[in-house]
């Protein structure tokens, strides 16, 4: 009964946002004591429904459906467990429970599919502990960057990397977007997710009294990050400076240092790239300017990814079937598929959430709409076979 | 000897220097462990120079050289042995260890003073603990205020209150700006120390997820703040966000709340406070125009303060009969002279320092700059009965 499990799936939530490595907020990072136990939690719901159970050397959870057919190759499912500071209940942990609820919906239906399932509890799509996202995914899929492995305590992650073809990778997550809700849409299909450029910018100027240097002979080095949290905000695309930290920080002396990270994301890679390099060109010119240094790192560069067109057309399908209009609409977030798109086909299925609102503890979903995630998910589940054999 | 005695100084700074509550840099808040063992130390050097010790209930070291004159008066001297984060070894211990340097040239020369004389180590100059500087000789003077007393932990600091008529007050400091070496000479004489005004600005925005929320519909309190900063840069006083912390602080998360401080000081009080003015509409408005909530909170107000022109005069007759051109300049840094010049007449002696750089690890004066300051002081002392009696 979809209803019982969309129910029971907010329940879970609930009960899952209550396992933080903070006291009074949602927090749960790569690696961290909070997502063991949050491991241990939602792989006993995959038990549950009938899976094994294990987490890998990076973290990522993982519960297996065997197939009985002979040779089967396996299909993916999943979303991540880890959140952002002060997050909300729904973003990522509404994809593996959505996933684990079909699963159980096809064990209730006694449906047997030619093909293993998988679903994937991946351990840092956000990127809060190292700053560089898409750990788990990453070590899954064998594409971790030598670079990123080297910021890392934990290097056994590369263990976790499957060489295996897969057969297609799909994801369940909340809009994190106002679209859904704008057309009174309880799902939609994802087109593609847009390409995301992460970097770190540092000023260094002069720290000094705040009552006796000059204001003209100053290099303040928070003054030139400001320009560049501004220039960032107009340049057009989605920009965003999450992060701003002062040195020495204290009220009567003139910053010393900056450090600002910049979030840019665009469906195209070109135009992207271009406002990175614009603003790359900015730094430097503010930082001439005021006679600061500036540092320039990189931190993460994901391209644009296109969706499968089949597996995308069958979760049209399967939401034109529930009698709903097929929305069909980009993925501004960064998401694992962009990593699994390396190794298999992916797609991804929008839930609607109220006002668009995530990475905040407001983020709120439907009960009536996490319902329909789970039964479009179900049917796709049961009809992907058709589409991957095919291939 | 003064030549010694200067060296003796700056191997005395270097020492006292070490004396931190963090282990890489030298930082010492008011009432911290390491302010204690600063006094133990300082204070073993006033009693080297014949004086008896104490510290008061505000953590204010004391060393009093008694007169034995009927019915004399007290005379003081000082500075502060609090520090900045991170900051360098002269600013407020020069001035105490002179004084000291003094008294032990006076007691070497067996000079008899017609009054009491007293070496002050202020506690709480640089307000770094509670963002309200001059708790210690606020609590000395009897003027702190309900609202400041009341954000603190140690209550008792009221008892430190002293109620007696005080001839003056003397101070020796770095001049933290570029002045003196620019005209090439080692000390000056202060005229006025600016006024100051603290604030704290929040600004309340919504945190949201940096890819999927439209520009056009972010409330981005980080945004806001950037345009205070530059528009503080701006507004054509001596103007200094120190500190600006940004909340949650994730990298993809638009900031929901940034918190600043805002530092103006001006000689002319009706200057400082229009620009005061001026921010806090700037602020408003640019809360108004971006959906955003400022809060506003003045956190520390202090007027211009005139040194004493007697007193003033007397150090400048004493930098002449040195040989040196007499520079009189204003400081653009606080002083716990502002505070006592409530209820005694003040002066201040300034000591170059290289760059003009405080607040920061590289402060550096030279010894034989330090010989003069000592010189100079001293003289001040032995001539100051006369000023003080024709009062």
């Amino acid at each position: 009964m979809s209803v019982a499990l969309a129910q029971e799936l907010m329940a879970r939530c609930a009960a899952l946002a209550k396992i933080s490595e903070e006291p009074q907020r949602l927090t749960r990072t790569f690696a961290s004591p909070a997502m063991r136990r949050a491991n241990k939690l939602v792989g006993s719901w995959m038990r549950d429904a009938g899976m094994l159970v294990r987490a890998d050397a990076a973290f990522n959870l993982i519960g297996r459906r065997n197939s009985t057919r002979r040779g089967a190759k396996t299909f993916l499912l999943g979303s991540h467990l880890d959140t952002v500071r002060d997050a909300g209940k729904y973003d990522g942990p509404l994809g593996v429970l959505t996933a684990i609820a079909a699963v159980e919906l096809l064990r209730q239906r006694k449906v047997q599919l030619p093909f293993h399932l998988e679903i994937l509890g991946f351990s840092d799509e956000e990127g809060v502990r190292y700053q560089t996202a898409y750990l788990g995914s990453n070590a899954f899929a064998g594409t971790l960057k030598p670079a990123d492995l080297a910021r890392l305590k934990e290097k056994q992650i590369v263990k976790a990397r499957r060489r295996e073809n897969f057969l297609g990778y799909a994801e369940v997550h909340i809009e994190q977007g106002p679209v859904l809700e704008t057309k009174n849409l309880p799902v939609g299909v994802v087109t593609a997710i847009a390409g995301q450029s992460r970097i770190r910018v540092e000023f260094h100027g002069t720290a000094g009294h705040a009552g006796t240097v000059p204001m003209n002979l100053r290099h303040d080095a928070l003054a030139g990050a400001a320009e560049l949290v501004l220039a960032a905000e107009s340049c057009g695309l989605t920009a965003t400076v999450g992060k701003l930290e002062v040195a020495p920080g204290a009220s009567n002396v003139i910053p010393g240092k900056a450090i600002l990270t910049l979030d840019i994301r665009h469906q195209s890679d070109a135009r992207r790239l271009a406002a990175v390099k614009s603003l790359r060109a900015k730094s430097k010119s503010i930082a001439a300017r005021r006679g600061l240094k500036s540092i320039w790192t990189p931190i993460q560069e994901n391209g644009a990814v296109l969706c499968d067109k089949k597996l995308t057309q069958l979760f049209s399908k399967c939401v034109a079937r529930r009698g709903f209009e097929v929305l069909k609409l980009p993925s501004g977030a960064g998401h694992d598929g962009v990593v699994l798109s390396q190794i298999c086909p992916v797609a991804m299925l929008f839930v609607r959430c109220q006002g668009g609102i995530s990475h905040n503890p407001a983020e709120s979903v439907k009960t009536a709409d996490v319902r329909i995630a789970i039964e479009v998910l179900a049917d796709f589940i049961m009809n992907v076979a058709a589409v991957c054999d095919r291939r």
